[in-house]
C-alpha cells in the first residue's frame, strides 16, 4: 500500500470509525490498487492509534473531524469512509459539504429525509456518493446481472425471495450499535435487511416497489430496536417479493429470483462463503419429465472467480469514479445515490408498516 | 406385478380417474411390493380400456362406481387411489362409507368441511386416509427431519420460506382441471400450493400457525381462479413462514427452513430432480470469517438414495398401513387425516383472506 500510495492516481482515504467493518475496509484499500488509507479518525485519538497499529497503518491518526479536511498532500479531494453509526452520518454530509467524496457504511441513514441531506450536500459539491454495499461490485453480481436480463433463459420476473440472518452472540445483543436506538436504531432491519431490500431491488433492476406490508411477528428488544422482521412488496406490474432478516438465527444469506422463464438462486450473495470466488444456480425453461417422476434441466452451477475480495472492487471502483472526476471535469456517477436511496425508501416503508401495525405503505420516491 | 398380485398380503387398488397423474400411481403400485391395480375406472369405460392398455396393466375397466364395491377376489378391502379433481372427490365419501381405504390426490378437498366429510366417513369404516404427497414418503424427508429435530444443531426453528412454481402451458391453462371453477376451483394454491404449505406444516412439526395473511398481487384467471398467490404464516410461538406458489413461473421448488441454529436448504423437496437419489443442504453453527470476508462451516450436502421412487415408497407404506388393519384388526394411522386436515385448513386460509382483501385469517381448527 505505501508504494502504491505515493503513484499518481492514487486516491486518499480518511476512515472515521474504528469498528471491525472499519478493518476490513481498512484491508480493502489496501488491497485495491488505486487508493491509500491516509487518516483514521475516532472517538479518541487512542483508539485511532490503535487501530493504525493493529492495522500495519502508516496514516495518521485524527479526530473524527479529519473527513472535514482537505488533503493537504493531493489535489484530489480525499474520499472518507464511514463505517460508523447512522446516528452520526451526519458527519456525512459535513464531509461532503467540505469537497470529500463519500463512501458510506450501511443503513446509509436512518431515513430518507436524513439521507437526502447527505445527497444534497454531496451533489452541491459534486463529490461522488456511495453507500458501502459490497456484493455489489464482485464480478458474480454482473454474471448474474447478465443472466436475469436474458429474456429468453430468465424471462420477465415473477417473484423474489431473500433472506439474510445471522446469530449475534450475547455480547452484541447487549452492546452493538446495531441495537441501540440512539445509534444505530433501524437493527436488523438497517443491517441484514438492508441486503435483503438491495438483493430485491437489484433483482427488479431498481424499480421501486408500489407498496410494501411488514409481515407479523417481528422481533425487538426492550429498547424497541427490531432483532428481527420480514415484508413482503409488490410491484405495479405484478412482480412480488419477500424477505426475512434476523440476528436470531443461524448464518443464512439466499437470493431466489425466479422468472417466466428461469430461477436464479444464490446461497451466499452477501458474502461470498469463500473470498476468492463465488458460486450461484441457474435453471432455464425446466420441465417435468413424463409422469413427473423428476424435472430437468437441472440447475447449473456457475463459478465466478474474483481477482480482488468484493470489498477491494468496491474501493477500486469508487476510486475509478474519484478519479474520473478530479482529473477530467467529470461528473459523479448517479447511479450509487440513486440507489442508496431507494433502499432506504424501502427501509422506511417497511418500518413504517411494522408501527402501523402491519399496514401496507405506499413507498415514496 | 402380476405375480405379486397373487401373493399374500397384497393390497388391491382401484383408480379412479386417468389423469398423467394416475398413469405415475400406477407405476407407483406396480412398484411397490406390497400392491397392485386391480381395477380403473373412468368417466368412460373407453377411457378405462385404453388406460390399461396404455399402461399394460392386466385389471379390469369399470365405471367410478368401482371404487366403492368391495372386491371379491381378497378379503380386504380395494383400497381406491383418487386422482380425480377434487370436486369429485366427495365419490371418497362414498367409497370409504363401503368399506374401500382411501389414498386421496391432492387437494384433498376444496375445503375443510368437504374434507371433514370424506374423513369421517373413513373414521365411521375404520378405514386408513391418506394424501397423496409423495414427497412425504421419501427417505430424504426423514433425513431432513432427523436434522431438523437436532436442537444443537438446528435448535428452534424461526422461520420457513417455501416456492413452487412451473410453467403451465397455454393447453394446461386454457384446458386442465386446475384451472376450472368447477373442477378444482383452488388453482394453483390447491395444487402447488398444497406442497408449499405442507413443506412449511412439517418444518413446524404439524403446528398449525396461528394466522394467515395472502399476500397482494395474486393472479387470477377470467373464471377468478387461482394462477399464483402466495402468503406469509405466524405461529403464537413467534415462527414465521412465507410460500409463493405459481402456474407461471420456471420450474422452482424450494425449502428453506432455518433455525436458532442450523439452516435446511432443498432445492426439489416435492420431486427430486433425478428419481432414485435426492439431495439438500445443511448447515450449523456458521459464523462470519475475521473481518466477515467470508464464513463458515459451509452447508455440506447431503445424497439419500431412495430404492423406490418416492411415490412407490408412498403406495409401499400405505399398503403397510392397510395390511396391519385388515390382518390384526389394527387400526388406522391417524398421522395421515390429521396433517392434510391441516394442510386444509392452511389452503381455506390463504384462500379467505385473498377474498377479504389480504386481511389476516385466523387459522381454523
Amino acid at each position: 500500500m505505501a508504494s502504491a500510495a505515493g503513484e499518481e492516481g492514487t486516491v486518499r482515504f480518511g476512515i472515521i470509525g474504528c469498528a471491525m467493518i472499519a478493518r476490513k475496509l481498512s484491508r480493502a484499500i489496501g488491497l485495491a490498487p488505486n487508493a491509500a488509507v491516509v487518516a483514521v479518525g475516532s472517538r479518541s485519538l487512542e483508539k485511532s492509534r490503535r487501530f493504525l497499529s493493529d492495522n500495519g497503518l502508516d496514516a495518521a491518526p485524527s479526530p473524527p473531524t479529519v473527513a472535514t479536511r482537505r488533503s493537504s498532500q493531493t489535489r484530489a479531494w480525499t474520499p472518507s469512509t464511514f463505517p460508523s453509526p447512522p446516528a452520526s452520518t451526519c458527519a456525512g454530509g459535513g464531509a461532503a459539504a467540505s469537497g470529500k467524496h463519500l463512501l458510506l457504511e450501511k443503513p446509509a441513514a436512518l431515513c430518507a429525509a436524513d439521507l437526502d441531506e447527505i445527497l444534497a450536500a454531496c451533489d452541491a459539491a459534486g463529490v461522488q456518493f456511495m453507500d458501502s454495499t459490497m456484493w455489489m461490485h464482485h464480478p458474480r453480481t454482473a454474471a448474474m446481472r447478465e443472466l436475469l436480463s436474458d429474456p429468453v433463459r430468465f424471462g420477465k420476473l415473477r417473484t423474489v425471495n431473500s433472506i439474510f440472518t445471522f446469530v449475534a452472540g450475547p455480547s452484541f445483543l447487549e452492546n452493538d450499535i446495531r441495537v441501540k436506538p440512539e445509534l444505530d436504531g433501524l437493527g436488523a432491519l438497517g443491517d441484514v435487511g438492508w441486503y435483503c431490500i438491495r438483493g430485491i431491488l437489484w433483482a427488479v433492476d431498481y424499480e421501486l416497489p408500489e407498496s410494501v406490508v411488514a409481515l407479523r411477528r417481528p422481533v425487538t428488544n426492550a429498547a424497541g430496536v427490531i432483532l428481527s422482521c420480514g415484508a413482503s412488496l409488490v410491484w405495479k406490474d405484478g412482480q412480488t417479493a419477500t424477505f426475512h432478516c434476523s440476528f436470531l438465527a443461524n448464518m443464512t444469506i439466499e437470493l431466489t429470483a425466479v422468472g417466466s422463464a428461469g430461477t436464479l438462486h444464490a446461497g451466499d450473495f452477501v458474502i461470498p462463503a469463500e473470498e476468492r470466488s463465488a458460486a450461484f444456480s441457474f435453471s432455464s425453461c425446466a420441465e417435468f419429465s413424463d409422469l413427473h417422476t423428476s424435472w430437468g434441466p437441472l440447475p447449473s452451477r456457475h463459478v465466478v472467480s474474483s481477482g480482488l475480495p468484493q470489498e477491494a472492487q468496491m474501493v477500486a471502483e469508487f476510486s475509478r469514479l474519484v478519479g474520473g472526476i478530479r482529473g477530467a471535469g467529470g461528473k459523479p456517477e448517479k447511479k450509487w445515490p440513486d440507489i442508496t436511496r431507494k433502499t432506504q425508501l424501502v427501509v422506511d416503508a417497511v418500518k413504517a408498516s411494522i408501527e402501523r401495525g402491519f399496514e401496507p405503505v405506499v413507498v415514496g420516491s
